[in-house]
């Protein structure tokens, strides 16, 4: 019953890791940081044989799970794999909310383990974890990353530290808990509760599970860009938008593209690639605006959107780099329009998006309104995680049993 | 990057319907309640011809969604297909909660739109009322029902009525709402709520959604089924646990089972089903053990599983001859046990069930214990909704960014 995929040893590829500002090298299989520039470390494979190895028509036949691109992916030992179910995640039209002669769809990321994409890094990074005998990380959260690490994390016999803003919806601090985590609440911030975490390394003998502080998390995500070629037959659609906070999405995605590009099996042009970030918390779009690779931190940061409130990203640099190689943009979105754009999409289509999802069809929306994409482009959003973890207007109304119904006075 | 399931047209095999009780038989093709006698219809397809026009081999080729089974499904034409992604559900093992040499799995149907199996169902009723030209459904539910029934009908065009007891999860009423359903909820239990619907028929207009008062809620859980002996390459596990309030899953599964037994698509035996249900709400369970064929109305019913908190099911013998032919058995579980159950799960395995899953991985613990079952039995659980829709425990300690921390003192 377990996914053939779980059962069978395959090749692996990995070559080394490069520093991802400076590229200097650094090995494989061992316990790795950040760079020595501080920046986060990118993983290499030996691409040419890889594509000599396997061919996508092999990939077709395998289960329908990240781990059918096994060669792409680090972990070496299959018995290494934690895993709690990560099937491909399906691509929904919304013919209701596309405008124009193209195409809308959105690629429904809450159906992963824990309810969001989150499960596709941690299941990497946790399993490289274990392979490389970690056995007590931390991070800092704005919630559905900190659910992902617990449950892998348990699964995996790793102890793990989980530190979350005060604002993080109750329902993702009550699962991390209930996942075997310890998790804490901090007034303050992801980048307050990210200090926390560094601070407390030496004393509690932590690895530093933040995002991009690790290497492995980049190869999880990764596995959207791969399984969305696979799903669109190796035809990429013209524009992604993709909800952008730390990054690692967008980063994974576009390396994806790379290491699939550079082996010939993606058909046609790569997609633009387009940054969604909120107005009240948006790094990413000033320094796209300004023309920098570098971002500032984002100071008071706010928004709904817990998930891309995110003020510095470490991987500021790479995000700003695949945004200007697939000459995509970056914009934001106001709150109202997050919170109109997921009432649209739910009462339209019967789709309930995260407020980070919804983000991503509010910039689809604005994008097309200021012309920046055409209506006859073909548009994939990410919903990154399930609706159903957030805020939703109440409704209160009652009916006694006691009294007799008026129907029609009713409705 | 549409599924090519939902671009391909196929040939269908439904000759008709029968009275689930009486046999008499009734038009394909035609809207359709209860039978004459009251109790509900079963479709009826001719297998024969149906297995001479596909094998096994040609399904696996197709993409792993529940319209890979199209011959097995009732719906004509391509065009009235109502998909939200409804694909295939993961199969997880639960090595830390198994017992002895058997095994222990967890299907997790939480991967289904709108975070439970009852889109199985409510998506080919949906799909089948537009087929028919039904515009006006209404429904009684104790939640993830009606929230399926909400996202499919928007989708559909059909407008949708939803009852629901007083104390269902905040999160599916307004989920339901924010679909575009109109909601109400009701001081009573779900057979109240089905009162209602039922005295409202005639002045609304509404064609009554209620379990099993149409016939093609059978027919998508009865994906169930197929999609399991699938994933098993047709060979069953020894056990299934499911948990039982209106018992759909459990009717369709077994009628899945027969129809692939009856062209002799599964390899060896089929297995035993386990109807699991509260100790505060258990009317099969009290049928069972009495020996009888119809289920008393169960009064005062409690649990905290509001899923499976169902008084009086209208497929009370269709569920009791399913266990009777299966060899299988009927059991209780206490609340203090799925809790229980549900922390375990959640704490060793990092998987959230929802209470009602929860309560198979109780009744799983209660059969070894009174030897219903042997620990060399391989053993396939429910978990039937997402965990994230229901009450956790809370977690409320807090760190003041402000202040120096200790951290050894603070774990």
């Amino acid at each position: 019953m377990i996914s053939e995929n779980l059962r069978t040893d395959r090749k692996t590829f990995t070559t080394h890791l490069e520093c991802g500002l400076k590229g200097d090298r650094y090995s494989a299989d061992q316990i790795h940081g950040l760079s020595k520039a501080g920046k986060p470390l990118l993983v290499k494979y030996d691409l040419k044989e890889l594509a000599s190895t396997v061919t996508r028509h092999e990939l077709a036949q395998r289960p329908a799970d990240i781990w059918r691109y096994r060669e792409f992916l680090p972990v070496r030992k299959t018995e290494n794999i934690v895993s709690l179910g990560e099937i491909h995640t399906p691509i929904i039209p919304l013919p209701n909310l596309q405008e124009g002669t193209g195409t809308l769809y959105v690629k429904d990321e809450s159906r992963l383990p824990t309810g969001s994409f989150k499960a596709r890094g941690l299941c990497l990074a946790v399993s490289m974890a274990k392979e490389l005998g970690l056995n007590k990380v931390a991070m800092p959260t704005n919630g559905n990353a900190g659910a992902a690490l617990a449950a892998y994390g348990v699964r995996a016999g790793i102890q793990c530290y989980v530190f979350c803003p005060e604002d993080t919806p109750e329902i993702n601090v009550r699962e991390i808990a209930a996942q075997g985590a310890i998790v804490r609440r901090v007034n303050g911030l992801i980048h307050d509760c990210g200090r926390i975490v560094r601070e407390g390394i030496q004393e509690m003998g932590w690895f530093d599970f933040s995002t991009l502080k690790e290497p492995y998390r980049i190869e999880g995500k990764k596995t959207m860009g791969l399984e969305l070629a696979d799903q669109c037959q190796w035809k990429l659609p013209d524009v992604i938008f993709y909800p952008t906070g730390g990054g690692t999405g967008l980063i994974g995605m576009w390396k994806a593209f790379q290491e699939l590009k550079s082996i010939g099996w993606i058909e046609g042009a790569l997609p633009r690639m387009v940054a969604v970030q909120a107005e009240g918390c948006a790094p990413i779009v000033k320094a796209y605006q300004q023309g920098e690779r570098f971002a500032e931190t984002w100071e008071n940061a706010h928004t709904i959107a817990a998930g891309i409130r995110v003020p510095a990203a470490i991987g500021d640099f790479l995000m700003l780099d695949a945004i200007k190689e697939s000459s995509g943009y970056a914009l934001t979105v106001s709150d109202t329009a997050i919170l109109g754009a997921r009432d649209i999409a739910a009462a339209k289509e019967g789709f309930l998006m995260c407020p980070e999802g919804a983000a991503t069809f509010a910039a689809y929306q604005k994008s097309l309104a200021e012309g920046l994409i055409a209506s006859s482009e073909s548009v994939v959003l990410f919903n990154c995680a399930s609706g159903l973890k957030y805020d939703l207007p109440p409704m209160n109304e009652m009916i006694d049993r006691h009294q007799p119904i008026h129907y029609s006075n009713m409705f």
